[in-house]
């Protein structure tokens, strides 16, 4: 088992964004090699992106049934390990079902689904077929983002009161999906991104960060969701109020309507005892502050929490970014699967990439969303 | 009528926060002179004040009925112009209305009274006196804030589509009013402040901010109040989602128990074509963003607006802060109230200060969030 | 002596902008009123400028010598207590020698003088008279840099080894003193500005604050100066390397064609085991570092040096600015002239503005950099 | 040649930081694969490493000798393509004129050799061999450095006055090569080191940065070299004068005792008609002001040159950091080399990699500050 872990891709072809920071996060630290793929729902097209990655053209796949059924008939040193799923949301049950019942471990992109029936059902197969599934809500991987959950977790803020997590976005200010912008169609057309816009494509992020971040679960939702802009098929613009099982209240926004707006991911969260503060777009920093006293600081590479220095590559000062912290989801799910591959059992501290669990409560919380936004009821419960 | 304009003060006895800010903010531009005081409800405490600030032992009153009755006695040359009240608010209403009704003009602390009804009933008072009067919501005094203003009326940001105001602050995460803090007792007590807390006291101020910047007004509020403080009387934490009269969406959230923050009064507005933001606590700056663009970073002093000029004294780069910005309020009263005096029609630039109907309305705002709050329905009407 | 300090100015009048900046902090607190002033070498000028300031006719003189002469003949309780000189360099030492000899405190606008040779017949002359003497190095009086100065001090940061401070603006990044620009005019000319431009102007507020915040004297200079603008007849851009006693390294660079910088003044200490970080942009927040550790955002009003606080008049997050801290200058040189009129020993906290000694130094400064700009030397000797 | 370049490693084993780095940069792009290497002068310690890189034993080399010579007997397409150097300075030279003789091209971390008679004999070497050589200033590796190169080289800033260019760290403000650390060892040994210490370390990249942004030379140095931490050997403070040939000034400071500073590497250029500032530690930003508008913040992925959106991989607020930087450097150097190989020219945006004129520039950088810092005289011509 002195080898990389093997990788096969669905998805991520020439043009793609999402699939070549699947394979810089996956290589990046030399735990994963890419062996094979299924890059595109054109044969050809997957041919050259196959060709573009030096891979060997007995290894690029037309589809991904074609794929799986081709890579288990090769050896088990050489065949692929796993396969990481970077398509659109339509396009993430049939894969993932497909590989888990063909024993392939899985990595999908978020959300889990097109709808929640299809991420129950995914859960079930699953854990039928017991292998691995990670799920790539990457904000997760900074290493502040740990070293807060891990603050909280010991109690640093006492006990957490409000939560306020705002994710605008300004790129879909005009009907950018009319003129043939590949990104913009696909997460603006319910065949193929689902029933939330918006919401899906980064209010999950957000969703899952204040969930990550905090340990406490979301139980009712107040939400106003809005298309802003004419033609627009799904909402582009979504505010929320939240409530926590332990009294805690929030405040959720995102939005993709926000001009001037880049990925502006910002969480806080108050607790009786202790503020912190995190900017996604400047990701090495994590703010705290206890009351009546300087705020302090808190910098990947000093005096960081294990599971922040463990998910840390370099020295304070030298910036880590996007790329670095999908890394670490990919980087924990690999060693887990190596020691799996071996027999043994994983180390704990690998254990942190997000899964089946996370991936179901984001298909709730866009449910819940949809079904508050409907409501004249101030209050939806969480279900 | 060449000489300053003579103000009389209610409140703002030694120990007071907000009484010497005004005196500082009146003073600033050598256009206002405090001549007298009823500074405390303590008549030993209102002479000590007077004799502190130098003031002649005979125009320190030991109450606001005597002072307004005593200086109506002096010559007009001599007399106090105008009251500037800066008390708690259960003594907004009764000084004022006499103030009005001897012939006083005057500028008042917000939020205008205890209650709606008190609010009304002193528009009435103020349109029948004919009098100027001034409401100090003084963070619209910035520069920048006009600068914003002046930009959304000219079309800069094309239609507003959303607004995101936010002022938390951390002061009174604990149960400060138990100790003899005076800022928290009386901030916190029904009885003299009414029946709103974190919503009467800062959350007004972004109410104002929201409806005098865009020019927009709200139209239907769904707030979740919350006291997290045990044993506190009123809420001491706010969220809620807005909706404005153009269609426009909007998120306001404010609280005292957000450990960490002074008084981090922001606001974003995003409209079609530009993006702008304001940060109360970096007041000089206003970052500006048209879609596809680098963001613009206006400052005080670098080719600004004619009334974002006028509000600024000095040079770039030169900080001007929340006095400067507060005494803007007093400036332009007091240039109106000049022109008054001397028979001239004011200088409409000059006009730019928060009146009856900005106050009328921060009690209306009041007024739809508690009953918002109290409500199972996702939206109250404004009325 | 319940009464105010009676200021009488000279320079300042219509149009000046640190005339302005004067009256305004001079003003702040309440304990300082202006009673007369000679506003411009242009009698006429005077006159409107003392009807715009809403003095009475007899108090307006047409040049400082009526002035001083004219006010010594009114009764002690009436007459100016102390004179305030905000003229163009070249029209300081006459008036401050002249008011000193005549009874009248002083408060000097810098650089001291127009050369190094007044400078030490002022200080002769301050000497002689036994009055007060105050130079408005005004950045001093920003309450994070006293908290700063009162860190070193106490040790906070060891010994401190490295100091880097800088002073760049952009404003005369062409001849403006062409164009008529009154401003530009006299600082750019030799004959009223003295032998150095930007090293002048602003240099010696970076000097005095290297020397003021770490209490060390500088002894060596090297100096590079530069005239960048065609025409221009002093330098506009200064680099200097520095010597300190103890054995401390430093760099000092100011300019005044640094396109894009607006008052941009920052130092940065380093001690054995701290670290300081100041910002004249952001005043109100002072970086602070230990060996290690996370960085201390240390702020105005949040648990800061007595007198830090002592120089604060809000809460942490209400902004505080250029004009607070000029008039702490102001409001320390009024209670310290009150106690003495009072004869009564100053309060030693008030004593904290800047006097005739930092003067001196600023002299002195100019001239050693003059002389190491001349020199091949390396290393020019502070004298 | 559709295949990844083949790289072997010399130095950079189990322990070592910059080998990490650089094996992580190679490999981001999918254009390079690591085959072989000998990580170590302790040949244990090398197969350790290469187990741990999952390396083939047999292509796991005892010594970078032993690895020139094996790979040679290799047929050509398995045996490296060329050879990356992270060892200490001393050990650049050695294996860098041995790969080169022996038909391997070179990748050389910075700076290029112990000393400037070494880097003379490389720079023969190089020419001689015709092969292509790197050398990883990996600064200039950021798009917003390359953005800030192309504007200042389109003129936006006019003709260059003053560059202020700045590199403080703490990190060696005691004596950590006495505790046994790695990192400090070795850079603080003039034996492994070469004549500086912090002006080799960083101030390299500071001197580099400053003539590849500007594309200007530095004709004269001023220097004052400081250690401050008794018992080191080789200097850790750093100021600089600067002169450029155009007659711009420039300030170069670095440092590695200023506790509190990670790596704040910044850069400021100011012309005539525009002004630029770079932070490394905030690196997807650059500021650029012109005279009398607003400052506007280019962003990574906004509308910038062609140089620096191919050397971008993200969206706007994607945060890319200091791996993908240095992955730049190597990305343009592999897809030359493959040009190379193929025998075709190579795409000239690819040839934006620093070669052997930089390496040679910053050995004499280090040489002239050097011996500026002995001289007396201001001024020390670049020879």
């Amino acid at each position: 088992m002195n080898r990389k872990m093997r990788m096969g891709m669905v998805g991520g072809g020439i043009g793609a964004f999402i699939g070549a920071v699947h394979r810089m996060a996956a290589g990046l630290d030399n735990e994963i090699e890419l062996v094979c793929g299924a890059f595109s729902s054109d044969p050809e097209r997957s041919r050259q992106s196959g060709e573009m990655l030096y891979l060997p053209a007995s290894r690029v796949y037309p589809d991904y049934r074609t794929m799986i059924l081709e890579e288990l008939k090769l050896p088990e040193g050489e065949r692929m390990d796993f396969i990481s799923i970077v398509t659109p949301n339509h396009v993430h049950f049939g894969p993932a079902k497909m590989a888990l019942e063909h024993g392939f471990h899985v990595v999908l992109d978020k959300p889990m689904t097109l709808n929640l029936q299809e991420a129950v059902d995914l859960k079930e197969v699953i854990e039928k077929s017991g292998l691995l599934f990670c799920l790539t809500h990457n904000y997760t991987g900074y290493p502040m983002v740990k070293q807060a959950r891990d603050m909280i977790a010991e109690g640093k803020l006492g006990k957490i009161r409000k939560i306020v997590v705002e994710y605008p976005q300004g790129w879909l200010n005009v009907l950018l999906e009319a003129t043939g912008q590949k990104q913009a169609e696909w997460r603006t057309d319910p065949a193929r991104s689902g029933a939330a816009g918006c919401i899906g494509d980064i209010g999950t992020h957000a969703f899952n960060m204040a969930e990550y971040m905090t340990g406490l679960k979301v139980t009712e939702v107040c939400a106003d969701l809005t298309t802003f802009v004419e033609g627009r098929k799904l909402e582009d613009d979504a505010n929320l109020l939240l409530r926590f099982e332990n009294g805690a209240k929030g405040v959720l926004h995102s939005s993709q309507i926000s001009v001037g707006e880049e990925n502006n991911f910002n969480i806080r969260v108050y607790g009786e005892v202790g503020g912190l503060w995190w900017h996604q777009m400047e990701p090495n920093t994590l703010e705290y502050t206890r009351p009546g006293e300087p705020k302090l600081m808190l910098r990947t590479g000093v005096g960081i929490s294990a599971a922040s220095s463990q998910n840390t590559r370099l020295p304070a000062g030298h910036p880590e970014g996007y790329i670095e912290a999908f890394a670490n989801v990919y980087r924990n799910f690999a060693k887990t699967l190596r020691s799996r591959l071996k027999g043994e059992t994983p180390d704990p501290s690998y254990l942190d990439f997000p899964g089946v669990e996370s991936g179901l409560r984001g298909m709730k919380f866009i449910d819940t969303v949809i079904r508050s936004n409907q409501s004249t009821e101030k209050w939806t419960k969480f279900v």
